[in-house]
């Protein structure tokens, strides 16, 4: 493309963000946006519990988040990203209660394909998720 | 260990698949346990869509599936999986309506760690996605 | 593109193959290709030992033979790979002698993007690493 | 473990790197340690040519750095990473003359595994890759 995308404003993204019927469920908002990064946050539900023993979160909702995330920074960003082509995902520890944060970061913008990484904090700050998703343009 | 760990069988697999209260939510069942390889089926809801105008599932359902099937297969075939260390997810094809199959494989038993591979079908058997997790023991 | 690639017969994969410097110095060939499956064997060179006490391969050369045997798979198997987008390996035994095998298979072939998985094995068939790239095409 | 892996220096590091043959065919030195990364670089050789028409790097090449310097990252930060487990790479632009530098980072220090991503830039400071490994202890 002969110009960059223009950047979406806080508005717009979370207008696009509640599009999605699963971003609802997820009661997913977009809560900051500065020239580097894309922080999300989800409140907690009952329903994405994975173990009931220690009430932590699915790996499936982290990784959604982390998939999300990545695409949302990419478009905020003055990226084009329409679709995710593939994800990794690390696990680091297990995620016991709400609300979590998912702050993006463009790794690689690119016109077929753009990079971002995300990392998913509890509310102290601590590191439960990690990982970098490749989407299309 | 000295002993590798007994193979479950079906009833005890689905017990265990329907503890988690995420999994419940999303309706799952195993329908097939072969030597090589654990089915499990996923009916349809409508708040997993992600994009409403062609009514997707959420590359985050799709990734919540290829990391409990591998989990749940390598428990199946002998092997021991405890959590999830990390997965990759390669998005094919939006998955547009279910029931979506996930038909997991074993890559290696190790004892530290274990890596399986999944593949996600719709009912026509057109593959929507795949990916391999690592899981520690 | 209307019409698919042309498959790539046997002696056009290895001259293509051996204009890469990097892959004549490992001493790469192609050894088969059937319609579902590319294989490549790489002799041995004491240069690409990362552990002299065991005399292991290089988890770096081992990654190398992932990445191209899966975009040579693609483009001999009917699709168009030009470049790796990105990669996953998984690491599962010392590779401690050679010839080692790297067979490729096609997962998915996309206009975009097109992604194969390659294992990697031993003279005795036993699974040193595995893993899958995503190509564009 | 009740008490940290003491961190490593830079010449002990380096001592170590050196005890690979492919370490030193490929020429590598450790340049920088600080609390936060590690820096390696990478000089040039006609054998790591994938492409000669362009003169570019083989992504397994680019992949060797991604690995190895996760690994002498997290030994050098505190923590104990004896082989790799898995690894994502993303390829970003080609790498068309050296040095090349690799920075490597700690995301997450484990008992049992660690993760680290790193970057590899051009002479002009450019993302040529980027991508994590997964470590185990």
């Amino acid at each position: 493309m002969s110009e960059p995308a223009a950047k979406m404003d806080l508005e717009q993204l979370r207008a696009m963000l509640l599009i999605a019927p699963f971003h609802q469920w997820l009661g997913l908002d977009i809560v900051e946006l500065t020239d580097e990064t894309l922080i999300l946050e989800m409140p907690w539900r009952e329903e994405i519990v994975s173990n009931p023993m220690i009430g932590s979160a699915h790996g499936g909702i982290l990784s959604a988040l982390i998939d999300l995330t990545g695409l949302y920074t990419i478009n905020a960003l003055g990226g084009s990203a329409r679709a995710t082509a593939d994800m990794r995902v690390d696990f680091h520890r297990p995620a016991t209660s709400g609300p979590v944060r998912a702050i993006g970061r463009v790794v690689k913008l690119g016109k077929q394909l753009s990079v971002a990484e995300t990392r998913i904090e509890d509310a102290g700050g601590r590191l439960l998720a990690s990982g970098r998703g490749a989407y299309v343009g």
